[in-house]
């Protein structure tokens, strides 16, 4: 894992050399290179792997997706969205440059993410344009834009267990579930194959809901003296807060048995992916 | 123009069918329908035209580029940009779905944009991949994003003539120059035509800002009673207050003159293309 951190922090350090403009480069680099679990990437070259296919092939791709990530953030933490001053102990890109420059620094990581992908020599034009095809519309107005809207307008009323999942499946599901896609296609695996690991893409995305909706409770449980947790807090509906804590467990375990099952009958080198598998259930953070 | 204007009026109509979330998908629409010449949709069928190649295939392109140009509106007239409350008479989109359903509209529709070309099956790969490269250049920190963070510098500060040219170049140019690059590569025009496109496109690009600046200050005399240009108060750099009125038009005449030449060079079917060029120079708004 912490291989593949490296492979993407080094690559994405040496984006944005030849600025037009300093500010808007700077305001860039500064959230593409705020730290972070890059666990979208780390996902990517773990399912190459599997397929024993070159990381090299997928660093561009994984590096634009790392991009949307980042100008997610961006554009969730502004005063018009959650609002917020602080993100990894860092502060957050428009309360270091503005308002304007954090709009804009979103919007060029976004725009840019694509250029990386379709100026990729490593990739055929085929697969340039499907790995296209599967972000923006991983990323888009059906995918993780939609989430986020959804996830608005959840803040001011009680879901359901299918409506809580349609958000997650949106708002983070989709840009993990790609990674798998992708992988898949730079792997160059028959439409079955990719079908599979879709489906594992989307179980990943749903523990790694799961489970921080379970962190968020014991970790209040754990740390006496702290404020219970900030879904409770602000009466957000969660795994937890629906299946009740026990279940969200045994729902989580279930899950976990199931992907891992989809994994091993892929019969590839699956040592990385399982470890992070694992990792996401397992993390206290 | 009309022709090509309701072509791409149409096509735009039948996007957005199947929404994730409607709230999402009115307010996108909303401004993607909101009217504005479409001059970069008709520039791009235009250049088609030139090499006698079907519109059909350069209509998903003219769309993406309509909806980056769409998407960069909605940021641009939000409070913490330019803060407009009305565009082309009609409400702007954050006025009316709030600031954050605003954000994430333009945030759709660029991710969307690059979704239309890459799943276009009127294109081949290599295309699609090469047309995503222009636009994605074009449109991001190298190109229209970079030039959006260089206006707003300027708005603080007197520029020289080539400093305003290098904010045009990327704020209004590129986003006009790729609409004849991506034509040259979807009628599969050779590097040596693609490169002449390109130059026109430029010309075209400035023209029109030199005639905006133009009628800036003209609007002002001919409409007695009303406040002065809205450059001179808000004591903006433009090719009128560098150069003189009188320079500034002799200036456009010239650049008319030689783009006309251009175009002519190419020997193809021009009747389109410079009938746009004599309206850019020639409308009175």
């Amino acid at each position: 894992m912490s291989d593949y951190k490296g492979r993407i922090e080094q690559y994405l350090e040496t984006l944005y050399q030849n600025p037009v403009d300093d500010t808007l480069d700077t305001a860039m680099m500064y959230s593409l290179l705020a730290g972070g679990k890059r666990i979208r990437p780390v996902l990517l070259f773990s399912t190459l792997e599997l397929f024993g296919a070159e990381p090299e092939k997928g660093l561009r791709t994984a590096a634009a997706i790392e991009m949307i990530h980042t100008y997610s953030l961006i554009h969730d933490d502004l005063p018009a969205m959650d609002n917020d001053d602080y993100r990894r102990g860092k502060m957050t890109n428009h309360k270091v440059y503005g308002e304007d420059v954090a709009i804009l620094a979103g919007d060029g990581l976004l725009t840019d993410s694509f250029y990386q992908i379709s100026t990729d020599e490593n990739l055929s034009t085929e697969q340039r344009s499907r790995l296209i095809t599967a972000i923006s519309g991983a990323a888009g107005s059906r995918g993780m834009v939609a989430g986020q809207v959804l996830d608005m307008k959840a803040e001011k009323k009680q879901l359901t267990l299918d409506e809580l999942k349609t958000v997650h499946h949106h708002k983070t599901g989709d840009l993990i579930r790609v990674c798998f896609e992708c992988a898949g296609i730079i792997a160059d695996q028959p439409e079955a194959v990719i079908r599979q690991l879709v489906t594992i893409g989307r179980h990943f995305g749903l523990l790694f809901q799961i489970k921080d909706d379970i962190l968020d409770v014991e970790g209040s449980f754990e740390e006496m003296g702290k404020s219970a947790g900030s879904d409770i807090e602000n009466a957000k509906s969660t795994y937890v807060s629906l299946l009740g804590l026990e279940n969200a467990k045994s729902a989580m375990n279930e899950l976990y048995s199931d992907t891992e099952k989809m994994i091993d009958a892929l019969q590839g080198e699956s040592a990385a992916l399982l470890e992070l598998l694992q990792f996401i259930i397992k993390r206290d953070k």
